[in-house]
């Protein structure tokens, strides 16, 4: 039995990450009812509104689900409790120190992941106490590391200093990176923009379009002197790249930031104000896809074979099977 | 048999990337007698000083070898009548356009791949006729492409619009990160990083020694505004830095980087004025090692065995052995 799997109760060990203004209760469930674990994501979500979510996820699916929480969210305290009251079983918090919560929420029966992008940090998660560590590389969309190691450097190094149920994102979209992440020594994986961009993602239409026809190259780590974020290309995009090429202060980026331009792009699918954020590896990607869909594409690899002129379907199956059946610990 | 080992008649299908001041005669010709293809890097060597390399490595191993060749050097055509004149058999070429020389190259008998950091350059190596192509991911060390795609990104993006076979680059010194990039459709590797760290590479003790102590995060992209390098952190960095972070024109970091600083930190050991490069899997190296024992560990895996606490090792074999074998082409 794979770790992940059986820590969560989940069929496959496959979370879908929780994406500010993309993963609300419709496309958390859909994971969820598909086999996997839905992540509402509370970064864009006031105290109550999650709540809201919460409720309909649960009737939405008899399956485990979990909300991801950034620690640095101001309204964390209200957050937590609203978690609690309503026995939600997962937590994944992200953006702090893992030692803040993760006894208190511990005690309160919920499972805990935390979400790194070092090894270091790694560390600190075991010594949290954490049920399971998300290493995330530098090619995932959004808010990112200031290491900017890649997920094919970073698993290893994990890997090595933790016995924890490791859980491998950025940059994982197909069964293809699922394979090339356990060989490297995960147990399981977070697919954020895959998800963000399927059918039951809470993100606008312009928004999802717009992804799915970049190319390489059109994101990039950018706003380094606040918080490094994954911005795509565009007229916003166009002037952070400015004003970060002529040394602009962080306190110049913040004010040309502004306040919910993330919301004004993803949710509300303003293309040249909004601040639109998504993976490298969405340039893959190129429909709206159900979430059972994408998740049957994933497990079966069938999506490698269609536009691969190699035949990488057949390793693939074989890859993702031993991460189902012998990658166990020791 | 692995289109790569074919193609270059080769025991293994692992390429030693060429390097500058790391990858002499010395290293070249230990990489092709362990049954790798070694690469002189002619990056770093007058047209006269790489005949006097070539030479060499022709006495010291009678396996197949190559040169590398940035195709933006001021002494392009006279290296490549070295080439020709000293009947190199492959030649791997990058920094450039791949139509410029490759149909020369070829007429002449030689192999030719070129190195690329997208899927749309990997399309012109197509149609210029090469027979194999090199995607290199952001990870890589020294100079990288513009897109900053990883290589788990970029290697499913190249296989999707290649039938050429594809030599993975960019973050890869085990045997695990082999078997994950065969997962993504590679048909090779090439390994640059781990092979510069080698006993037999050029470059100097106290530069290996420095690398072998890098942590997580101690490289970065620099030198966007010229061409974007992978360098360590250091002295002569935090200068690239300082100059960056206050919006430093090209004309300004072009006088800060001067000439010669690859040659002083590398070859000479100068870890405070010199410019030192190396990729971001340096992290995962701690000892100087002869390139038959690098070679051995990675086509065993024992390396991933030693400090990892699961069982990846068995896992990896297999990875291994099935890129060997079953991943031809159709």
């Amino acid at each position: 039995m794979n770790r992940i799997a059986e820590l969560f109760g989940i069929k496959y060990p496959i979370i879908q990450g929780g994406m500010v203004w993309c993963s609300g209760w419709r496309l958390a469930s859909a994971v969820s009812n598909a086999g996997g674990l839905g992540l509402l994501g509370a970064g864009s979500m006031y105290p109550e509104v999650l709540r809201e979510h919460i409720r309909k996820c649960k009737a939405a699916t008899d399956k485990p689900f979990g909300v991801n929480l950034p620690l640095m969210y101001p309204n964390v305290e209200a957050i937590i409790e609203i978690i609690i009251e309503e026995k939600v079983p997962v937590v994944f918090t992200s953006a702090g120190n893992p030692k803040t919560w993760t006894s208190y929420l511990k005690e309160k029966g919920i499972l805990v992941a935390h979400v790194v992008s070092s090894s270091k940090f790694a560390i600190k998660c075991q010594e949290a106490g954490v049920d399971a560590v998300v290493a995330e590389g530098f090619e995932a969309g959004g808010h990112n590391g200031r290491e900017e190691t890649t997920t094919l450097c970073l698993i290893p190094a994990v890997r090595r200093v933790t016995t924890l149920p490791l859980i491998a994102a950025g940059g994982i979209g197909t069964g293809a990176a699922i394979a090339a992440v356990t060989a490297l020594g995960a147990d399981g994986v977070q697919i954020g923009t895959r998800f963000a961009l399927a059918q039951e993602g809470s993100a606008h239409e312009n928004f999802k379009q717009y992804c799915l026809n970049l190319q390489e190259g059109d994101t990039r780590l950018l706003l380094k002197k606040l918080a490094p974020t994954r911005l795509i290309k565009g007229a916003f995009t166009s002037q952070v790249e400015e004003a970060e090429s002529r040394g602009a202060t962080p306190d110049e980026l913040r004010e040309l930031v502004g306040k919910g331009r993330a919301k004004k792009g993803i949710f509300e699918g303003n293309l040249t104000e909004g601040e639109l954020e998504i993976g490298q590896v969405a340039s893959l990607f190129r429909e709206i896809e159900p979430v059972q869909q994408i998740m049957q594409e994933i497990m079966t690899s069938d999506n490698e074979a269609k536009d691969s002129h190699i035949n990488v379907r057949r390793n693939s199956k074989k890859y993702v099977s031993l991460m189902l059946n012998t990658n166990k610990s020791n």
